[in-house]
C-alpha cells in the first residue's frame, strides 16, 4: 500500500502554522480543522481505511507543527469526533461538517468569553497586560461594548514586542494605553486593578503555560495583592497533562533576542529565547473561560468532563 | 557684586553628566570632584569669601545634572570638607588635594569591594546579572583572579539594553555567558547561585534605588530563595534619605522604549519610561561596599557613621 | 392589561427583609419562598400567564431588597423550578408545596452543616468568631451535643456589634465566651484553635464575602497559621459569579459608625460603612456545607452541579 | 443468637496488620479483602443474614486495627458493594470475586499511577523522598523504564529509618541514592528538582497525611520553590472526612524513638512518637493517582465522584 | 529618719497620668519632668541625701503609673542625669533646669520628626492612621504645610475612639478625612499610600508596642505592600528591652469594651481589654525619629547609642 | 633558624579541639586560650622574636583544628591583642594574663546572656530547643532561678542525638522535657512559645550557621509564627564574614548516620553529613549574647564595635 498523502494546502497551512504566520490558539484550531476539511474534500481514497489513513496522516502534519500550542490536537480530536460514515463520501461530509461545527463553536466561545471576562472588570479599571492575547482583549471590548470607561498598561513583551499588537487593538476599542518595557511592570502594578493574560494552555495541575515573562509578572502581581485573571478558552486546556506529561518548552531562534550586528559586538556568547514559562496555580485567582470563570484548582475537573480521564490521541494510529 | 562665574570646563563636565556620557557613579563622582578642581585651578577670585561662592556655583551646577546620582553630591561634599585655608592660594590647593584624595578612594573602593563580593562566590556558581555595574563587574572579575570558575546569565535589560555592555564585559573577563531577554528572568533563577546587581543609591531605610526592573527580579529571587547581592560604594549611601526625602526616579526620553515609526504604527498612546525603580530591604540579602557586607537594614548606621547624622548641603548656602 | 399587583404581605415581607428585621440567608431564603406562597395563595389571576406574571413581579420585588444576599435569589430559584401546572389552581399548589420543600431543606441543611462542621471541633478547642451566623453557630452547638467542652473568643464585630448576639447565643449553649475589640483579634488568634464564621455568598472563584473585617481576619489566621472555616449553606454559593458577575458590596448607614452628635463635633468628615468585604481562597481552609467541607477552591465544581452552567434568572423576564 | 464468630485467619490477618507486618495501603487493602473471601469461604452461617452479621463483624474486627490506614475501609466498602446474592452460596461467591477484582485493580493502579508520575519526571531530575512509598517508587520506577537517568536523596526517616529501605530499592532500580538524616533535608532541597512522598490518606479539605516529618518537609520546599508531588492511589481518599471527621494520628511506641538506656540514663522524660502529621494542600503541587494528576484541592470533587457524597459505613450496623 | 514624702502636686500628677487625663508619650515625658521640678522646688530636704532621697521616692512614684509608658523612665533619666550638686541649693536649681532642658528637646523633637517623616509623604498622597498620635499627625501637619495635598483614612480604633480626636485634628489640619470602622481597615488598604501609626515604645529587637490593632492592620498593610511608617520620637526607645525584659501589655477596663446593660443582657461573659499589641519589625518599614528614619532592626543600635548597654535604674535604689 | 616548637599540651588541646572531646564555642575558646597560656609559660625563646614566632605557630595549631569554630580564632585574637611587652618574661606575663581575663569574660558572659534570654521568657512559656547550646541552656537556667515554670520539647538532633544531653541536663534543672524525633518539631511548633537554640557562629549578613536542622526548623518556626531566638555569645560573632568570606561547612563521619551493617545490607550509596546549616535573618527574631539581644540584620554593627573594620588574623603572619 502506498503512502498516505498529504494535500499540498494542508501542507501549506501546517507551514503557515509553524511560522507563526497563523497565530493564537483559536486561529491554529481553526486552521488546523480546515486544514482535515480540505483533506477530505480532495482525498482519492477508495476506501474509508485509506479515507481515515489519509486523515490522520495529515492530522499528524498538523499537530506537529507546534508542540506547545495545545489547541492543535483539541481542534483534531474535536472533527474526529465527528468523523462518521461507511463510505467515503460520509466520511468527507462529516468531516466537512465538524470542522464547520469547530469554527461556529470557536467564534460563540470568544464572545461568551468576553461577556464574562467583561463582568469582572469595573468602570474606571486599569488593567495591565502582557503579550497579546485575543482573549484577554475580548473582555476588554466586551467591557466598553458595556460602556465602561478603562485604561491599559501594556508591556512591551519582548523579544517579539507583540505589546504592540495589543497596544494598536486597544487604542481601536478607544482604551487610553500607557506602553512600558518588560522590566517597569514592577513599578506600574500599584497602578493596576487587574493583570489580565491569555495562556498558551493549561495544564491538569492548574499551570498556566503563557508567554515568557507571566511567571515574574505574576509573582509580583501577588505580591501586590493585585488579581490575575487568565482568559483562554477550553481549546487551551490540555488533557495530556492529565496523565503528567509536561509541557515542553518552544526555544525560538536567538536572532529575536539580538541582531547579528550587536552579537558580533559582543564576542562568544550563547542565547536562550524559551518562548513560554509556567505559572503555577498558587499566582493565578481565576481563568476565564467561554463556560465561566474557575479558580485554576479546579480545572482539571473542567478538562475531565470535556475530554475525559483517559485522552486517546487516535491521530497516532499508524 | 557680580554671579559666580563657571569656568567652562565645568560647564562643558556637567554637560557630560547630563547627557549620560559620563556614567557610573565612580565615574561621576571623579567627574564632579575634578571639575572643582577645574574650578579653583582657574578662579580668578580676589578674595576667600569669592573664591568659595565660585566653588559653590559650580558644585549647584553638578549637582543639578542628575538627581538621583547620589555620588554627586556625596563627591562634592567630601571636596567641600577639604576645601580649606585662609587664602585663595590655600583654598585652590585644598580643593585640588582634596580631588585627588576622592580619586584615590575611588580606585581602591572598588578593589576592595571587589574583593568582599568574589569572596562570596564559590568556584562553579552561576551568577544573574541586571544592567550594567562597575562594582558588580568588580566581584566576578575579582573571583576570577581568585581561580574561580564562573557562569553568568546575563539579562539584557530594556530599554538601553546595558545587559549587551555586561556581556562583553564579561567575555573579555573568560566568564561564559547567556543573554536572555528581562521577561525569561524568572525561568532562570533557577540555574543562578546569585543575582548580583549594582545600585543607583541606597536609602536610610534600606531600599536599593536601580535601573528599572531590579525590584520585580529581587522579588522572583526571593520566591526562589536565590539570595540577591547589590555591590555598591559608599559613596552610593544617601545621607538626604536620612531625613525622609525620598529619591526622585528619573524618567527618560520615550524615544528609548519605541522608534518613532512603531509608534506612528500604533496611533496615539502614552510611554512611561522611568529610569529606576526602588527595592525594599526584605528582598535583599546583602549588600556588598568596600567597608565589608550589610544587610540592607543596618546601612543606616554605616550612612550616619560615614556622613553624620544631619547632613546641610553646603554648596546650597548662597 | 393591568400591571402584575404584588400582594401587601409580600410586600411586607419585602420590608422586613430590606430592614434586616429579617436577617440570615437561610430566614431571608425562607420569608422569600413563604412570600411567593402567599402571593400564590392570594392571587385572583385570571389565567396561567397572569399568575406566573405575577409571581414574577413578586419574585422581583422580594429579589430586589437586598442585592448582596445570594439566597434570595437561590430560594426563589428553588420555588420557581417547581411551579408548575396548566391551570391556575395547578400553579398555586405547586408554588406552595415549593415553598413547603425548601422550608423544609432549610431545617436539614443546618442540622447537617453543623454536623460536619463539629466534626473539624475537638474537645478542649478554643473558637475564634466575627459577627453572627446560625451556621457557624451550630456548629458549635453540634459539637456541644457531641458532648465536647469549648471556649470562644468572640469579635465584638463593629458596626453593628453582631458579636453580642453571638456571645449570648453561645452562653446559652454552655460556652464560655471571652468578647474582644475587633482590633484584639490579632493578639488572640494564637490562643485559637479555628477561626470560625459565615458567609453572605460564595463567589465561583472560591472568594467568601462576608462582614466586613473578615479579611482582616483571614489574612492574621493564615500569618499565625490558624484554620480558618466558612460555614455556609449551599444556599450561598453565588451562581450569579459563574459569569464574572462580582458582588455589589452594600454600604449601609454612615450613622451605625458615629453618632450625629460626634460627628458634630468632628466636623465635616466622610464615613464609609461598607457591609462585607471579599476574601479569597487562599486565606480559608474549608468550607463547610451541609453536603460536605469543601477546599474554597473546588466550590465552583459544587455550584454547577447544583445550579448548572448557565444561570436564568426566570423572574427577570417581562 | 449467637455472636458472629470470626474465623482465626481473619484474626490473624487482623493481626499482621496491627504489627504492621503487613504495612502500605496496597498490602493491607489485599489482606483485608482475602480476610473477607476468608471469612466467606469458611462461613457456616444457615441464613444470609448471619452470613451477613458475620461478614460485618469481621470486617469489623479488620477495620479497627489501624486507625488511619484509610485503604481499609475503602477496600471493605467495595468488597460490600459486590457482596450480592439470596443466599449463602451466592453470597460467599461474589463475596470472594469482589476481593478477587479489588485485587486486579490494586495491580492496575499502581502501574497506571506510575506512568503518570513518570511523566513529570525528566532525564537528569534528582528527586527528594521521605519515608517510604510503593506508590512513589512506582514512579521512579516507570521514569527508568522509560530511559530517564535519576538521582535520589533519601530522608533515612526517623524513628524507623524506612529510608532505608526506600534507598535499597532505589539502588535495586539503578538510582544513584544519597542517603541524609531528616534535619539535612533543608540543605539538599536546593540539590533537587522534586519533593515526592507517598500518602497514607488525602482528606476532602485536600490535606495530605503522611510519615511524620511531611508537612516540615514541604513547608521548606515551597520556601524554596521546589515541586511537592504527593503519590497516591484513589485507596487512599478519604471519604469520611467529606463529613468533617478529622483524622486521628497514631502514637507509637516511646521505644522506636529512644532505647531503654539512653532513655534511664536521661532520667524521666515524656518521649512523644506521633506516626504522622497533616500537610495542607497549599504546600502541595500535585497529587498524582491512577487516574491522573490533580492540584489537592480537586481532589474532593474525585473522592464525592469515586465514593458518593454520603457515606455509610454499612459494616457498623449490628 | 522619717520616709521620704512626695509633694502632693507630684502627686496630683502622677495620678492625671494614670488615669489617662495627660496622655501621650511627650506630654508624660513633660509631666514627669515637671514632677521632679515641682518636688525639687518645694523639698524642704536638709541634705543632699536626703534631697536625693526624696526625688528617686518622686520618681518612683510618676514611673509605677503607667508600665507600659516608656517614656516616663526616660523623661526620669534624662533629669536625673543632670541632677547635681553638692548642696541642697545645687540641686534643687539642677533639677529644674533639667526638666526646663528637656521640654525644650521635646518641642523640638516633634517638630524635626515632622519634618523628617512629611518628606516621605507625596502630594496627592493618601494616608491611613490608626489610634491617635501626635507624633504622626506633626508628620501629616508638616506635609501640609509644605504644601502638599493629602488625604486620610482614620479607623475609629476601639473601645475608646482615638480616631475621632485625629479626624478632628486632621480637619483642622484641611486634610480630608474618611472614617471607618476597624474592620474595614483590609478593605481600604488599596486605597491607602502609607500606613501612619505613633508608638508607645520600640523594643530592642525592633518591635512597635502600640494601640491594639496594630499589628492586625500591619499584617495586612504588608499583604498589599503598602509601606506602614510608625512616627516615634527617641523617647520610646525603651532601653530596659535591651536586657531582654518584655514590654508589659496594660489591660484597661472592660467597660470600655462593652455597657454594663449591654453585659448584663448577654450574660455572663469574660471581657478582655488589652491596650497594645506588639508588631514584629518585619512588618514595618521605616520608624520616623527626630534624628532620622530607621529600618526598625537597626534601632537597637540607636538606642544603645543614645542610651547605653547596660542601663540602670537610679530611682530604684533605695 | 629551627622551626617554631609547639608544646606537647598544646598539641594534645588541638587534638582534643579536633575530636570535639572539647566541645562548645565557651570551652574551645577557653582551651585554646590556656593553650597560649600553656605555650607562654614553658617557651624557652631567648628574643621577644622568637617567643612571638612560637605563640603564632601555636596559634596556627590551635585554629586549624576546626574550620567553623568562630570562637577559635576570637579566642586567640582576644590573646594576642594583650600580649604585650618588651623582653620575653614581660609576653609570657602578658600572654597568661590575656587567658586569664578570656577565662573571667567567659563565665560571665554566659550568666550575663543568661540572664537576658531568661527576660524573654515567661512563667509557663514551653521552649523548643535543637541540638545542644549551653549557651541557650543558660537562658532556660536563668527563667528557672527566676521562679519561672517552663517546659521543653527537645528534638533529639540526629545524626549525634545531642538532643539526648539537652534533655538530661534540663531535667537536672527541674524543667519537664518530651523528647521528639527531628521530623515531628513542625506538629509541636504550635505547642512551643519560643524556638531557643544556640550558633556556632554569626556572620556579618546576619546569618546564623549552626546544627543542621536548625534552618528548616526556623523555617517552620517562622510559617507558625513562633518566634525563633539564637543564644549565642559574642565570641560567635565571626568577623572574617565582614571581608565576605563564606563558612566552610564541616563534612564529618558518614558512620555518624548509618552503621557499617546497615549500610552494607543497602548496597553502594553516598551518605552526606554536613555537621551544620545557614539560617537567614529573615528567619531569626532576636539574637541574645551577653551584651543585650539584637536582631540579626544589626550584629554587623555589634561585630564592627567589637572586632573592627579590617580584621587582620595576626598569627597568619610568619
Amino acid at each position: 500500500m502506498s503512502a498516505a498523502e498529504i494535500h499540498p494546502d494542508v501542507e501549506a497551512t501546517a507551514e503557515r502554522i509553524a511560522s507563526m504566520e497563523v497565530r493564537g490558539a483559536a486561529a491554529i484550531a481553526e486552521a488546523a480543522a480546515a486544514g482535515l476539511a480540505t483533506q477530505a474534500e480532495h482525498s482519492s481514497a477508495d476506501s474509508p481505511e485509506a479515507f481515515r489513513r489519509e486523515l490522520r496522516a495529515a492530522a499528524r502534519r498538523l499537530v506537529d507543527t507546534r508542540p506547545t500550542a495545545v489547541s492543535l490536537p483539541n481542534a483534531v480530536r474535536f472533527v474526529f469526533e465527528r468523523t462518521d460514515g461507511d463510505s467515503v463520501a460520509e466520511l468527507r461530509r462529516s468531516t466537512r461538517d465538524g470542522a464547520a461545527a469547530l469554527r461556529a463553536q470557536l467564534d460563540t466561545a470568544q464572545d461568551d468569553l468576553g461577556a464574562i471576562g467583561a463582568n469582572r472588570l469595573r468602570d474606571g479599571d486599569t488593567v495591565l497586560t502582557h503579550c497579546h492575547s485575543t482573549d484577554a482583549l475580548a473582555c476588554i471590548e466586551a467591557a466598553r461594548e458595556q460602556g465602561k470607561s478603562l485604561s491599559a498598561i501594556v508591556k512591551e513583551t519582548r523579544p517579539r514586542k507583540q505589546g504592540h499588537i495589543t497596544a494598536r487593538q486597544l487604542r481601536e476599542a478607544g482604551v487610553p494605553v500607557t506602553l512600558i518595557v518588560d522590566g517597569a511592570a514592577g513599578r506600574y502594578l500599584d497602578d493596576a486593578d487587574h493583570v489580565l493574560v491569555g495562556a498558551d494552555s493549561i495544564t491538569a495541575d492548574g499551570s498556566v503555560v503563557n508567554k515568557i515573562g507571566t511567571r515574574s509578572l505574576a509573582v509580583n502581581a501577588r505580591e501586590r495583592d493585585t488579581p490575575i485573571v487568565v482568559a483562554a478558552q477550553t481549546l487551551k486546556l490540555d488533557p495530556a497533562t492529565l496523565s503528567g506529561h509536561t509541557v515542553d518548552i518552544e526555544h525560538r531562534a536567538e536572532a529575536e533576542v539580538i541582531s547579528d550586528d550587536d552579537r558580533e559586538a559582543i564576542g562568544e556568547i550563547d542565547v536562550a529565547n524559551p518562548a513560554f514559562d509556567v505559572t503555577p496555580p498558587r499566582y493565578v485567582d481565576a481563568i476565564v473561560t467561554e463556560r465561566g470563570q474557575f479558580p485554576p484548582e479546579s480545572i482539571v475537573m473542567l478538562t475531565r468532563e470535556l475530554f475525559g480521564e483517559g485522552p486517546v490521541r487516535p491521530w497516532e494510529q499508524r
